[in-house]
This record gives C-alpha cells, structure tokens and sequence, in this order.
C-alpha cells in the first residue's frame, strides 16, 4: 500500500539506538518541511481547489505534529535547534523533472514516497523501542497512520497532472530510486538516514 | 495602532464598486500567501519556538480565512482562478535588507505593515458595501480584528533581533515608504491597489 521498493534496515537502528536525541531534533525539522512542502504545492496548484484543500489539510496535521515532537524534546531536556539536514530530501527532489505536467507529477509522488518512508521508518522505530520507551513507541504508533493516508492522498493528486496509469509506473520508478537513496543511507543520523 | 502613515482614498473604493469580484478574487489569494509568508518566516527563524508557534497560528488562521473567501466566491458564482498579483506586495518585499539581523526586522515589518493595510481596508470594505452587500459587510467587520492582531504579533517578533526603539524607528520608516507605494496604486484592481 505504501509502494515502498525496500525495508530499513538494522543499520538505521543502530542510528536509533546511538543518536536517539538528533533523531528526535530531525524529526520536528521533518514536520516542519513537510508542512512547507504541502503549502508550496498549494502556491504551485492553486487554480485547483481539491489541491488546495488536501494541501491545507496536510499543513495543519503537520504543524501539529511539529508541536507534539516539540513537546517531546522539552520532556526529554533536548534543547530545540536547528540542525543540518541529511541527503535524503535533496536527494529525493533532485528526481524531480522539470516541465509541466511531470513536474507537478514528480512533486506529489516524491512527496508521497517521503510520506511513506516516514510512515515506514516510524512503525519501525515504534516497535523498536517498545520495551525501553513505551510512551515515545506510542507516540509513533500513532503517527504512522497519518503518513500512511497523506501518501495515499498525494499518489492521488497526481492524478490530476495525467492518467492513473501514468502515476503508477513513475512511482514505481521513481520508488525503486528511492530505495536506492535510503540503502546508500548517510552518517548523519537522520529519520530517513 | 496599526502604525500607517496613510489613509486609504476613494480611488480604491472606485476599484471596489467597478471590480468587486476581482478583489474578492485577489483578497482569496491574499490570504494563501499571508500563510506563505508565516510558513516561510517560521523556516527562516525555526530556532526561535515562539516565531514557530506565532507563525504556526497565523499559517492556520489565514488558511482558515482563504477557505472562507472561496466560500463566498462560490457563493457569488465566481470561478476561482489564479490572477495575477498587483505591484504592492512586490514593492513592498523589495525594501527588505539583505544583512543580519536588519534582514529579520524588515521581514517582520513588511509583513506586518501588510497585515496592517489589510485591516484598515477591510474595515473600509465593510463600511462602504454595508447597505448593498450586508452579508460581505459582517465577513469583512469580521475579519479585520484578526489582521490587526498579526500586525501586533510580527511588530513584537521583530524585537526578537534588535531593540525596541530601532524596531519603532524601522517601521516607522517603513511605514512611510509603505503610504508612498500604496498612494501610487495600481490600475489592476486588488486588495492593496
């Protein structure tokens, strides 16, 4: 469901289990980019409501989800800041080509595909540290169900752009480059490192 | 309290009774890039969680306000279409410096002379349409208590770079340069033509 062309691996574990802290910085950072992706895409599209509505949407949840994460640093005394992001995203962006309709088609499947690795990474690391830390195991438990459905709905607005069928085999291409960025990896422990 | 060196005049209200789905149509958009410009200050100054949390409200409050003006767009059987943009906006960015931290302040000013220009001419709007367009009347004497409230909020952030007193001086300044650009006008009917 999520088109993912791999699983994480342990070394990405073993990136939890040592830099538990810097993950947690990274993943406020995450929300937050996320929010500013959706809003450009709304800017981007904004002749088609139905964009700018499930755009808007995808804002505020992760304008929320950048507090709750904050949140979590405060309780764990991780002073909040900013840090440098790891390749994954720029990796990812690079992909994307540049005329219309493709662009706007690459933009909301590489969108979804980054969805979808969080959605992936966070049932992982859930399950992961479920003996050592249950409350932060529940917190992720609860938040992969939305990266789960903002895949879903970004695979759709790409729709939009061109035929489903269309859709399909770009994702499939561009998810098995995907795969490709996150098993290179990078050693700055990152959530999609 | 809004800090304008200037009154709107009765050439904007000409613009209003020739053009008044357009300006609706403007004032829609409007609203997405105010969200915009929140968005893109809580990327620029994300180390600092009360820009990130004051950015954070604004983002959702005129994301609210645009789906409420795409209401009344429906409502009224104007097709929603993206326009282009008057020079104010534009006129206004181009004032910012470049240096740290004058580049923050003027990022913080600007925006707030602009939340500041939407509040006295959304008060403006509901007077003169109040006997004609009672309904757009109330959506506008509705609004404009929020804008007022953004331009307290970016005025207060900027002193988060310099001191009280340079702030006072800077938007003073800018305030200034901000009645010359918007005495100039436009021919393209708009919300701060």
């Amino acid at each position: 469901m999520l088109h993912l062309h791999s699983e994480s691996t342990k070394r990405w574990l073993h990136q939890v289990d040592n830099h538990l802290d810097e993950l947690l910085l990274d993943h406020a950072h995450c929300e937050r980019k996320a929010a500013s992706t959706a809003m450009n895409l709304m800017n981007a599209y904004t002749e088609n409501l139905d964009i700018c509505e499930e755009m808007a949407r995808i804002v505020e949840e992760e304008l929320e989800h950048f507090f709750m994460v904050v949140e979590i640093l405060k309780k764990r005394g991780i002073p909040f800041r900013r840090i440098a992001p790891g390749p994954y995203g720029r990796n990812l962006t690079g992909l994307i080509r540049q005329n219309h309709p493709d662009r706007a088609v690459d933009r909301m499947l590489v969108a979804s595909l980054i969805e979808a690795r969080s959605c992936e990474r966070f049932r992982l690391l859930a399950e992961h540290v479920k003996e050592r830390e249950p409350e932060l195991s529940e917190f992720y438990a609860g938040l992969f169900e939305s990266e789960a459905r903002h895949h879903t709905t970004y695979v759709r607005l790409a729709e939009h752009f061109v035929d489903r069928e269309t859709v399909r085999q770009r994702l499939a291409e561009l998810s098995k480059l995907e795969s490709e960025i996150i098993a290179e990896g990078s050693d700055m422990p990152r959530m999609h490192s």
